[in-house]
């Protein structure tokens, strides 16, 4: 079974989350089972660019890996869409490991795969109101127990606030899974512009609200509040 | 023995390294061995401030905090000047557990503390050639191999980067201790601007700089490269 690809870049750094800061390579696979409002990678899913979608085996990946990255890598992130979809994944990451590149992935927690047990940095990021979504909590519960019971490497929860309705669901995943690690990031809702200074103050001005927010709630004293570091750099450039 | 304090603030998030982005009260001890070209810091050691250090044990401390932090804090940072200084710490290390507060520490690895394995994040950060400094490698081979040995909690090293000069410096600290996790953080060489969107788009350029010379280096490949998260949010400010 092959594995549809939308993107393979890099090294570049990872620029949310646990492993923020990380340099590392990406492959964007294609296909999700959601349609979150604000989605940054629409073209995933909206089948906008159904003609680009590359089926490739895990050793195809990992040839155009080597041949974007050369040896100046150690790290892949799996990105989508939703990698969770795929059970096809699992031969990658057997593959990447046998090469001793560590893997992280990220998935919004609403599918299940043996796989993820192995994943080295996996990001498990359900999505707030503001996407328009819907929260399966108790496949999310139960994704949350087998990574907790099973889990190699190390996994943790993202949720990305744009509104106060999304922080009080924030809120509700951290009282849910209280002994894991919560990143808020901050949501970027300007897709569209090219001006990067504009876009730069915008963000700012969001984190610092976000934080402001965060700073005086006692509810969630334990968590991490992270930007979009890519935006900052790139603004809403693809493939960096 | 009491503890010298410069700053006790908080919360806000902790703008580098192994837990950027985490909220966070602060904890600034007075007092250093080095006296780094570039320090952001300089008042805990120049004398400057010498008339504004307070002696405090580790329940006068807590008190402070709580003063300044009610109940919507559950982490402490404890920086310097250089607080590996300080024997004196285990005492404040200790109580702040024992209300179940988590502790991140840096430190620049100068100095050994017993108390060191007890923080639940610890960062070393030797100092590249553009400090001014010399690293005692045999004192930090001690630290590092003490704490691949004995520490509870996790660590990590950092190294801060001004030039071609420090990234060599960082390189040679990747081989040297290959195991610890390693972050690059761009330096800030400009501490006096009060121009925000100027300093801003500064350190970015910067950022990138960096980004672009670790990315063609196969010698860093498992490295994570930072900014000082607080200096895009709020510039050269002191308290936040």
């Amino acid at each position: 079974m092959t594995i549809p690809v939308l993107e393979i870049f890099g090294p570049t750094i990872q620029g949310e989350g646990m492993v923020i800061g990380q340099k590392t390579m990406f492959v964007r696979t294609a296909g999700c089972d959601y349609s979150c409002s604000w989605c940054d990678s629409k073209f995933t899913w909206d089948g906008s660019e159904k003609n680009n979608i590359q089926k490739m085996n895990a050793q195809e990946i990992l040839d155009a890996l080597i041949e974007e990255g050369g040896d100046h890598f150690g790290h892949v992130t799996i990105s989508g869409g939703n990698p969770g979809l795929l059970p096809q994944l699992d031969s990658l990451v057997d593959l990447l490991h046998t090469h001793s590149v560590k893997i992280a992935l990220e998935t919004q927690g609403s599918r299940w795969q043996p796989w993820f047990t192995k994943i080295d940095e996996l990001t498990v990021s359900p999505k707030p109101p503001s996407s328009g979504m819907q929260t399966d909590f108790a496949k999310l519960d139960q994704i949350i127990e087998s990574l907790s019971l099973e889990q190699k490497g190390t996994f943790s929860l993202k949720v990305v606030i744009f509104n106060d309705e999304d922080l009080d669901y924030a809120r509700s995943v951290h009282k849910r899974y209280p002994a894991v690690e919560l990143f808020l990031q901050v949501g970027n809702d300007d897709l569209e512009t090219a001006d990067q200074a504009e876009l730069l103050a915008y963000l700012i001005e969001r984190y610092e609200r976000l934080i402001d927010q965060v700073m005086t709630d006692k509810e969630l004293n334990h968590v991490r509040i992270l930007p979009q570091l890519h935006t900052y750099l790139w603004g809403n450039r693809r493939g960096v």
